[in-house]
This record gives structure tokens, sequence and C-alpha cells, in this order.
């Protein structure tokens, strides 16, 4: 099985869950600035889910790059991380709607780590298939990775303690991930040359 | 006609209802773990339909991957196949507002049992174009295929009886497809080593 | 100015609109057949839409498979049908929601009337590109092309008369139009063949 | 990275923005002509908005026809453009709602104004990867591109004299990218020849 259309589905799910979100912000009753303010929680969430998605799509972008055919257990590997990223307008207008209160952000961490989990489930079925091991070697030691599920462990605990140091963890890892990423890319480059030669 | 184009507005479509249908979960009212309870029925509708889509999303990419040319039959065909699939998000907000009651279930039956038909239509319509006998001995003797509908009816019957036991049966069908299924994928393998020799 | 990017875009917009229409749909309110019909005037508007955009999917498709290469102009065409499409969402809510009401009715053939005159004018602009000469011999009389916005002008002449006039009228226009229609296969077909002679 | 994939991402998130801005259309409660008369401004705001998106679009189309593959850098330029453009509809709305009040009309030209700079970002990031010479050469003075800012400032400052002087502001920058604009064409035309002798 081809990767191209499981990544046109995968760019059609992602472009829509990172469009609908926006349908979740309430346009503000009063046409005043201080009634927009009050759309700022709404305009914060919005932004770190936008940011999220997009990393998501970006890294699933590269993953695909270095494999050609895909078998059933990665295509169902792929709906299953869908799964957990559609759930991000949900979680999201929660967080919005109770302005971060402490079960609502649990719950957005809670989504955030389980997506992860996928995320590197889907890795690892890439693994298996036929050119999966180039993405093995490509992502080399897998450092942020394999740090993430801890860190949203570590921000779905403080948000026990206060909500907003929870969200400034989620925030920390998304910046995190932000810092441009070149390891598909140098691999990519590599076999390229190493062919030429 | 090349299929290429009827794939990837098949992909949007189906791509925009296992999306939409997060925007039918209500956003639970308290930031408590207990409001967050009261979505559960919709959590769990929302994953079966997500699973059904994800399955005729997959078998639907399998099916064109046989044939490279199709007629206004196939296309209106697979138009009439996403009709019915479009009318899940409607009839899963209704068994989930209902909190799974009788009628909605039954409904949500009659909509899993149309699309199967409109399925299986479409294959019927694949058989007859260029390249289609293909599937045909790629599907072989289709035994999920027929007995889909006939299960769906036991679980419409049973829901008369108790609607919990409908669901039941709609999930156990959806298990059933999940199980991997290599016909296509062998019939496709085959034929490149036929053409290698 | 390739016509891939145009194509692609244009399935999205279409995707969307097809699939959307189905938010509009009212959930009932109880979970009785009763008040599943009070959802029938939803299902069939829903109904007419989707075939209504389907056609268009469907001849826009055949459309831009006789040209290569496509110039501002068809560009701001295209926008310009896709922006009426776009208002179906709309249109088709309100006959819906007012029961199938004069005013509506008539508002939803206008709307007909106004993708048909900006199908029309995208086809002439096609036929002032490279290769689009064909597409006017492929299409020979038009017959139907030329007809429908005089039969969407009876339907809304009718509606005034009786609502469900209308409604027959524009229903009876798509059926016209599901007919199968292979002048632009039967033209590429034989230009095909006259490229093997 | 090859463009294309960002490409489908950027039309899909493309198509679904200038669709759903349809979605904050109410409906008329009463089946009048009267009754639609009161969403008149909602209507002409969305003419606005699917403009503006549609001109988004076509320039995108022609940026990256030149180039053929992007980095991390292009990357998150587009989607710092995408997330402006996705705040289209909530502004839109905004604007609408209170029928073009004074605040909302400025609030929709910042919105105007930051997707502006985005876009001109995304502009110099292309113009650092391999091949993005040909866009800065193409694009020669870019008069349009340089002077749009200043007149969404004006819009914005006109707008807290009078909210209609703000939107006629934001028209006529519309029309003004609705003037045919063939720099890009002419440079490909003409590497195209370049090629050939």
């Amino acid at each position: 099985m081809r990767t191209s259309r499981l990544e046109a589905f995968s760019d059609g799910v992602l472009a829509i869950i990172i469009t609908i979100m926006v349908l979740e912000l309430r346009v503000p009753e009063e046409p005043t600035l201080h009634a927009l303010a009050g759309s700022a929680t709404g305009f914060l969430t919005y932004l770190l889910s936008f940011v999220y998605v997009g990393i998501y799509w970006s890294n699933h972008h590269h993953m695909f790059q270095v494999v050609e055919r895909v078998n059933g257990g990665v295509l169902w590997g792929n709906l299953h991380l869908l799964f957990w990223l559609s759930l991000f307008p949900f979680t999201t207008a929660w967080v919005d709607e109770s302005s971060f209160a402490r079960t609502p952000v649990v719950v957005y961490g809670v989504n955030l780590l389980l997506a992860a989990i996928a995320y590197y489930s889907l890795q690892l079925a890439i693994f298996r298939v036929r050119g999966g091991a180039g993405l093995r070697e490509a992502l080399g030691r897998d450092g942020k990775g394999k740090a993430s599920p801890f860190l949203y462990l570590t921000g779905i605990g403080l948000a026990f303690v206060a909500p907003w140091l929870g969200v400034l963890v989620f925030s920390l890892v998304a910046i995190m991930w932000l810092v441009p990423d070149r390891r598909v890319e140098r691999y990519l480059d590599a076999r390229e040359e190493a062919a030429q030669v």
C-alpha cells in the first residue's frame, strides 16, 4: 500500500482539526475591547492547540517521507493517532470555557499524553515495514520523542498544584518541538548523496 | 476517467465526516470529572463511528487500488455510499443525546445497513469496469462483506429487545472488520510477482 | 498555471460544502420515530442539495480533464462558482427550517440559478485558454447547460404559485443531470484513439 | 522537503476557512425577504472574507510554483500565515453580529494586517531557500505587497472616524488584488522559453 493516499487523508483530517477549533471561539456579545478580552483564554488555548497540531503535521510529514509502502498495522496506528488528535477541539474548548480550571487542564494533558503515546506506537509500527529501519536510523536517540510523555506527566501532576503550572509545562514542550529538528532532513540528504556516489 | 480525483474527493469527504462528529460532543458545563462522565455515551458513540468511518476509508482505499479508470456508474455509486456515511454524525448525535434509547439505536443500525448495501452496490459497479474483474478475484468469497448486512439486521432486531444488545452487535461487526484483511494486498503482490516472471 | 492544484482546492471546498450541510440537520429532541419525521423536510432538502453538489463536482471534474493549464480568469471564474455553491448550506437550511415556505424556496432557486450562470461563465473562460476549444467541441450543443437556467427560472416562477411546484422542478432538473452524460468521455476516447493512429 | 504536501495541507486549511464562514451566517427566523435583509451585513462580510481568502490562495499558489523544496523555516512561516487566516471566520462573524461597529471593524483590520505581515515574512523565508531567488526576481518591486500593510493601517485609522470608511478601504485593497497580476506567470513563461533555447 502506497503512503500517498494515507498522507492525503491525514492531511485532510489535520487540516480540519486545526481549523474547526476556531468555531469553538465564542464571538464576543458586545462590540468592545473589554468583551474581546473575555475571549482571551479562548485565543490562548486555540494558539496552543494550533501549534500542537502544526507540530504533529510537520513530524508526520517527515516520518512518511522515509518509507514508501505501509501495511495494515501502520494504517490503523495512523487512525489511532488521528483519533486522539481529533479530540483536541473538545478538550481545548473545555479548558477555555472553564477558564483554565483544574480538571479540564488535567484532561487536556491526558489528551496530549495519549496522542504522544499513539505517535510513538506509530513509529514502532513503521520501523517494522520495508524501509522503516531508515526512520529508526534517522531519528537516532529520539530524545524529544522519549522525553515528551514524561514532560506531559509532569505537567499533569503540576496541574493538580496549580492549573497554570500545567499549562506552562505544556507550552514549554510545544516550544521545545518548535526548535528546528533537522534529523530526518539530514538523513535524507545523506542518503541522496550516498546514492550519487 | 481516472480514479485519482475520485479518491481525493472521497478522502476529503471521509476526513470531514470523521472529524466533524467531534463538534457534536457537548463540552461539559461544570469543570468536574463527574460532568465529563456525562459525556461518556457521546465519547463511546464517537469512538464507534470513528472506527466505522476508518474501516470504510481503509476498504475504499483497497478497492480503488485494483482499478485505474472508472465510469459514471462507479462515480454515482461512490456518491451514494458517501451520502449514507455523511449521515453518521446525525445518527451518532441522536444515539448520544438520547443516551442509547431504542429508536435512535435502531435508526443508527439502519444507517449502518444502508451504508453496507451502498458499499456492496459500488463493488458490483466496479466489477463491470475494465480491470474490475481483478477486484472480484481479489475479494474471493467476500465472507465479511456478505455477512455484514445480516449482522446489522440482527443488531437492529436485538435493539428492539434491549438497545445495548444492538450496540453490542454493531461493535462486534466493527471489531470483525478491524482484524487485518490481506486479500487485496495478497492479490496485488501476486499480480506484481506474475508481472516480474 | 497547472490545473492540478485548482482541482485539489475545488475538491476540498466541494467536499466540505457537501458534508457540513449535515450539521444543519437538527437532531430530534425526542427519541421517537414521530420526532424523526419532523426532520423529514431537512432530510429531503439535504438529499436534493447533496445531489446538486455531486452533479457540480462530477461536471467540474470532466471540464478540467480537457485542459491542462489555466489563467487568472479561469481561476477567479472557478472561485465565483464556488462562492455560489458555498451558499447552498445556508439556503438549504432556510428552506428546511421554514418547512418549504415560498420566499426561502424562491431564494433557493435563485441560488441554483446564480450557480448555473457562474458555471456557464467558467465554461466560456475555459474555451479561451489553450486546449479549451476541445471542451467546446466535446460539449457540442450543450442542451442541458443551456436549458438549466430557463428551467430554474420556471421553477422560481412556479414557486410563487405553490412552493412545492418549484421544488418539483428543481428536483426534475437534478434528475435530468443524473442521466449519464458521456460527451466528454467520448471526446477523450476519440482523441486517444486518434493519437494512437 | 518537497512543497507538494505543504501545498496540499494549505489547500485543505484554506478550503475549510473559506467554507466554514458560511456556518456563521444565521438563517433568518422568518420566511420573508425582510428577514433575509437582516442577513445582508453577514452576506457582505462573508463576500469580503471569501474574496480575501481567495486572493491568499491564488497568491500562495503562485509563490510555491517557483520553488520545489522548502525548509523548516518556510514550513512554520506557512503555518504562521494559516493561523491568522484561520481567525477570519471569528473576526468576520464579530463584524457581522455587531452590524459594523467600530471595535470589531478595527479588529478585522488588525487581522488583515497581521495576515499581510505573515505573508510578507513567508516570502522572505522563501527567498532564502534554493530557487527562492527566482521568486524575488518574479515579484520585482512588489508594489502591491509593500503597499498593503500601509493601506490596512489607513483603513484601521479611518475606522476610528467611521467604521464604514474602514470597510471601504479594506474592500478597495481586495479589488486592487483582484486586478490580474501576471508577474509570476510571466517569469515562469520566460524561464521556460530560456530553457528551450
